[in-house]
This record gives structure tokens, C-alpha cells and sequence, in this order.
């Protein structure tokens, strides 16, 4: 395991592409006439939005490559990398700024959501839209011309629009403002969690990696393998237990854990802690359920607490991580360490185990 | 001209195109095991926001292709035109969704905008955010394979970021709540214009004709006509000449012309009008236009009138309209009339008539 001092270096020459590509996207503004104001504005926005992260998406791009290549990355190779590192964090940015203002979010990373900033309020809605244009500037500006710069930008299509619908359904399924107990199931909760986070999640950096690395987006025969869906088939899963790990410690998490204080009870947040118990609840627990979950109330809140240790959600938490473990692990095991055409990239097992490692048992 | 009855069936057979896309992009939904609530909402969502306008950005993709083509089209020649006229439509519906919210405005093409709609209210930033994504759907399922598909990709992107640039500059410019006229100038209007409307509305048509017709991105010699670069000195006075127009009707029309109440003066907006007075303003009159505009008061708009009355705005309008129309028309004549390399269309002067022949004078 990297230590953390290597962990810290790491960062920081990801950190340091952030500020090359940040400063790409303001010296076109630049040349496009547009007034220091604007310019003054949209950096302001992306420094806010953008890099203030775990970062670990952006970063799993880049170990990704280098895993692949089974060797450090040279300048270029390392660069290439984190662009598309931190597309991802910008994919993440417009995400978030749009999705802390239709939840009415009030702070996120420890600070005001960029909406409740000063000066900025609605604008906001366009923020987000520049984050996810800026996106398509700079995977323009370092991969045009190569082979695979048309996949780079399907990939990023096909992986926000399935976010799109992902959050459809989650804002339609748990409106902050209305409860209905009745749309939330166990099913639903897993097509929110695979369309809104696991796909760019974990999907999309190591989707992009491959990209990178050369392996075909076509199969190269009927019998051969179909690389990205064999990913897929891994991170899928693995970041549908990420994700119930995240509803999980939003109940059980200590502030001092997480960082912050849950709130998906009091937000009618369609959480797996939830529908665990509405699978659970006999009709008296369903009563209080229905008439607590999601009231912007204390008590109401430990009311719904007491139903789910009632119905043992924790045990079943357990449980529902031994068993992902197994399988992702089984699902890993089963992926082929394949070469790319060239034969300077393998398709090792070891980036997935790389996501299990990180998320297995955390507590924040 | 097209009599009445043509431009009725042209229309009709346009949005029959609009009705296979939409429904296929409700298949991909159903595909992708979407609950009926969201495919049902979805739906509402598209046929709420893009096919009820004038059509005049997506008709103008059909009639250029055919034009360039000098014949009529085939059915798969039109379907792949109009696929890309509703491309335009869709990222029409997409900017003034959003627009919409950020503006707080009531009500859009006669009925109330999107975001007021009973059960959407700020879900509708993500519904303009799969109106975009829902561009890329489309021109993936009928041009992945085209030698030009990624072309369409890059000109999308290109276009949309613009017009994001020049949504910022106007929403920092002229921000409904916060009136400060010392940011408005002639030039500023210029640059809000050009970015936030000229390109999309007016260049995006026809360079996506252009790219169905197989004229090249790259130049083929240095010496060669760079015909995009040709198309967009053209139209991008176009867009600009339209939107003055628009500015001064705003002012100028009657609601039985304009088929709405002007709203500009009372909304703070950076109007042609209003940056026209200012540039001819004595400080008297300065100071009245200072006090009164972007104030949600009758009275003060009637005093902001009599000052454009004053500065005779009207005499200037027409001076203007006047010498844009010859500009434009000197444009026109210079660009060349060529071929492109596989001889089956040629960059006409036509399509750039067209376009004046619709605007020039109108009082609609
Ligand atoms: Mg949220
Ligand atoms: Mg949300
Ligand atoms: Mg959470
Ligand atoms: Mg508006
Ligand atoms: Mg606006
Ligand atoms: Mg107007």
C-alpha cells in the first residue's frame, strides 16, 4: 500500500493538470473576446466545483493506465491520463452543482452548495452546463486525432445520459417535498444506484483507461472477449455496494465516521436502509415508517431509527457486505488477463481489486 | 414563395420525423428497464418543450440540404436532414429550459414555461439536461458509421459551449435583480449576441447541411476555401441582424405583431435598445434611463420610452436595418459558389438568401 506521503505527491501532480487544464479553458475565453468579468466568474466557479474532492475517480483513471501498461507512466502518458482524470471530476461538477439545487442542498465538502454562494444563485443552472461543455474542450484539445477520440466522446454520452435518467427516476421516485413510501422497493433503489452513480462512478474511469490503453471498443471476432462489458459486468456491482456502503453510514456512521451528519432519513432519500426495512416492516412498523421517514423533524427521525434496528437493517447490512464481497471478488477472478493488439497493455485484475481495496469495510 | 399549404405539409412531414425520434428515444428507456413513470415523464417533458415553436432553426437543416443537393431529397436524405433539424430543436429546448428558470420568466410560447408546470418545478434542470443528451442519442443512431459523425460530434459541442460563454456574459451582464447600465455598451450587446443566439440559431443549421453533404472540415489545400469559416462570416451578422430586429420589436411592435408583450425595458435586459440610447444619451437623459430601466414598473418603462424616443432608437433601427441588409448581401455574393469533392452538391448563395428573404422587414 502506498504510504501517505506517496499518496500526497500523487495528488499533487494530478492537482497540478487540474491547474494547466483550468487555465487552457480561461485562455480560450480569453481569445474569444470574452470580458475579464466572465473570465474572473468561470474560474471562480471551476476552482469552487471542481477540484475540492476526494478526487478519487480522477485518480482511479490514472492507476488505472499504469496498472494496465504494467509500468510508471512516461510525461505525456501521465498527462493524457489525468485530462481525462479530471473530465471525470468535471462530469462530477456539473453533477453536483445541478443536483445540490434541485435537492435544495444547503453546504457540500463543508461548504455553501455553489448556488448559495454570493452573486451566483440561479447562474448556477449555467455553471453546471459549462462544467459538462468544458468536458468536450479538453478532450478535444489533447485527443483529437487520435484513433479513439471518437469513442472517448460516446463513452462520455452514453455515461451522462445514463446518469440523466438515473436522477429522473430518483427525483421522481423521492421528491424532498412529497413522501410516497409506496414507489420506494429494493428494485427501484438498485436501477437508481447503477444509472446515477455506479456507471461514472466506476464505469467511466476505467472505461476510459481502457481507451487509452487501446483495447477496441469493437470485438475483433464473434468469440473474442468484449472488454467493456466485462468492466462493466465488475464495476457495476461494485459500485452498487459502494453506494449502499454510502446509505448505510449515512444511518450507522458516527459524524466523526463520515464527517457529517446523515440526513437521507430526514430528505426521504430513497436509501437502501430504507427499503431494507419497508421489505422487512410488519404493517405496525410500516404505519410509523410511513408516518415519520422523510419529516424534517428529530423525532420523527429516531422514530424511524428505532424501525430499523427493530427489523435489524444492521445485521442485514452485514450480511449484504459479506455476500458482495464474495461475488465482486468471484466476478473478478473470472475476468481474462488479456492483451491489447499491440501487446503493451494487459487487462489486469488488479485494477479491480484495486476498487475492492479501497471500499471493503470503510468507514468514511 | 411556398404557398401557404406547402409550408403546412413541409412542416407536417418534419414532425413526423420528431415523433419516430422521440419515440425512440422512449424505446432506449424502456430498453434500459426505466419505470413507466419516468418514460411517461420523459415524454411529457419532450413534447412540453421542443416541437412547439416556429421550427424555423430545424426546418432551415431540411431546406439547406436540399438546396446544397439542388433536387429534392430522398426518404433516407430527409430523415437523416430532419434528424438533425430535431437535433437543433432539441438543443433549442435545452437552452430555453434552463434559460427560462434562470430568468424566472412566466410563461413561453403562450403557455406557462416548463419549470411552473405542476410537478416539475426544479426538476427541470435535469430535464434540459437530457434534452441535451438526447442530441448525442440521436445522431449516434443514425450517423455512427458516417465518415462525418465525428464532425457532427465537435460541431455540437463547439456550438453549445459558445452559446454557454455568451449565456454567462449576458446573466453577469444583465442579471434580472441588479440593475447596473455602466456594464452595458454596444459592444458588449454585440459579443452577448453573437455567442448566445447568432451561432446556434443561425451557423449550427447550415454548417450541419454543409457536413450531410460531405464538404470537408479540413481544408483541402492551403489555398483552399475554408467554407465553414465562408458560412460563418455570413451568418453570424445574420444572427445578429436578427436579433436586433427582435430587440427593437420587443420595444417597437405591437402585441398583435409580436404576439406578446414586450418585456425587455421592465426585465433589465441588454437590448439593442436600450445600449443604442445609451450610446446616444445626453447625461440628463442618461440619469432618467439609469433610474427607471430594469424596474418591474409601468411608469418607469413609459419614461425609459420617451427617452428612446428622444434619441430617435426608431431612426436608428432603420438606418441600421438598412446597412446590415447591404452588408449582408456583399457577404453573400463573395462567398463561392464550389462543389464538393464527389460533385453531388454545391455550397449555393441560395441558402443564404433564404435566410434573409425570411427576416428582412419582418414585423413578426
Ligand atoms: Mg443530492
Ligand atoms: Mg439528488
Ligand atoms: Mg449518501
Ligand atoms: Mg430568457
Ligand atoms: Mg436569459
Ligand atoms: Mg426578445
Amino acid at each position: 500500500m502506498a504510504s501517505a506521503k506517496d499518496k500526497a505527491a500523487a495528488r499533487k501532480r494530478f492537482e497540478d493538470v487540474y491547474t494547466a487544464v483550468r487555465d487552457q479553458l480561461l485562455s480560450q475565453f480569453e481569445e474569444h473576446g470574452m470580458p475579464g468579468e466572465a473570465i474572473e466568474y468561470y474560474r471562480r466557479s471551476m476552482d469552487y466545483n471542481v477540484p475540492g474532492g476526494k478526487l478519487n475517480r480522477g485518480l482511479s483513471v490514472v492507476d488505472s493506465v499504469a496498472i494496465f501498461k504494467g509500468r510508471e507512466l512516461n510525461e505525456e502518458e501521465y498527462t493524457k491520463a489525468a485530462v481525462l482524470g479530471w473530465a471525470v471530476e468535471f462530469l462530477q461538477a456539473y453533477f453536483l452543482v445541478s443536483d445540490d439545487m434541485m435537492d435544495s442542498s444547503i453546504t457540500r465538502r463543508g461548504q455553501p452548495c455553489w448556488y448559495r454562494v454570493e452573486g451566483v444563485g440561479l447562474i448556477a443552472i449555467n455553471d453546471s452546463l459549462l462544467l459538462e461543455g468544458a468536458i468536450y474542450q479538453m478532450v478535444r484539445k489533447h485527443f483529437k486525432g487520435e484513433a479513439y477520440y471518437v469513442d472517448l466522446l460516446d463513452l462520455f454520452h452514453e455515461v451522462s445520459y445514463k446518469t440523466e435518467m438515473g436522477q429522473l427516476v430518483d427525483l421522481i421516485t423521492a421528491p424532498e417535498d412529497k413522501v410516497d413510501l409506496s414507489k420506494f422497493s429494493l428494485e427501484r433503489h438498485k436501477l437508481i444506484v447503477i444509472y446515477k452513480t455506479a456507471i461514472y462512478s466506476f464505469y467511466l474511469p476505467v472505461a476510459l483507461a481502457m481507451l487509452v490503453c487501446g483495447f477496441p471498443v469493437e470485438k475483433a471476432s464473434p468469440t473474442a472477449p468484449d472488454y467493456y462489458k466485462l468492466a462493466l459486468d465488475v464495476l457495476v456491482p461494485l459500485g452498487e455496494y459502494f453506494q449502499i456502503q454510502d446509505d448505510y453510514l449515512d444511518y450507522a456512521g458516527t459524524p466523526e465516521q463520515i464527517g457529517k451528519i446523515g440526513t437521507d432519513i430526514l430528505d426521504n432519500k430513497c436509501s437502501w436502509c430504507i427499503n431494507t426495512a419497508l421489505a422487512l416492516a410488519t404493517p405496525e412498523q410500516r404505519a410509523v415508517l410511513d408516518a415519520n421517514y422523510g419529516r424534517k423533524d428529530a423525532d420523527a427521525e429516531r422514530k424511524v431509527k428505532e424501525i430499523f434496528k427493530a427489523v435489524d437493517v444492521d445485521g442485514h447490512y452485514q450480511e449484504y457486505e459479506e455476500s458482495a464481497y464474495q461475488r465482486i471478488n468471484a466476478l473478478i477472478e473470472k475476468v481474462p488477463e488479456v492483451q491489447n493488439a499491440a501487446g503493451d497493455a494487459v487487462l489486469r485484475r488488479d485494477v479491480f481489486r484495486k476498487f475492492v481495496e479501497k471500499i471493503y469495510k470503510r468507514t468514511k
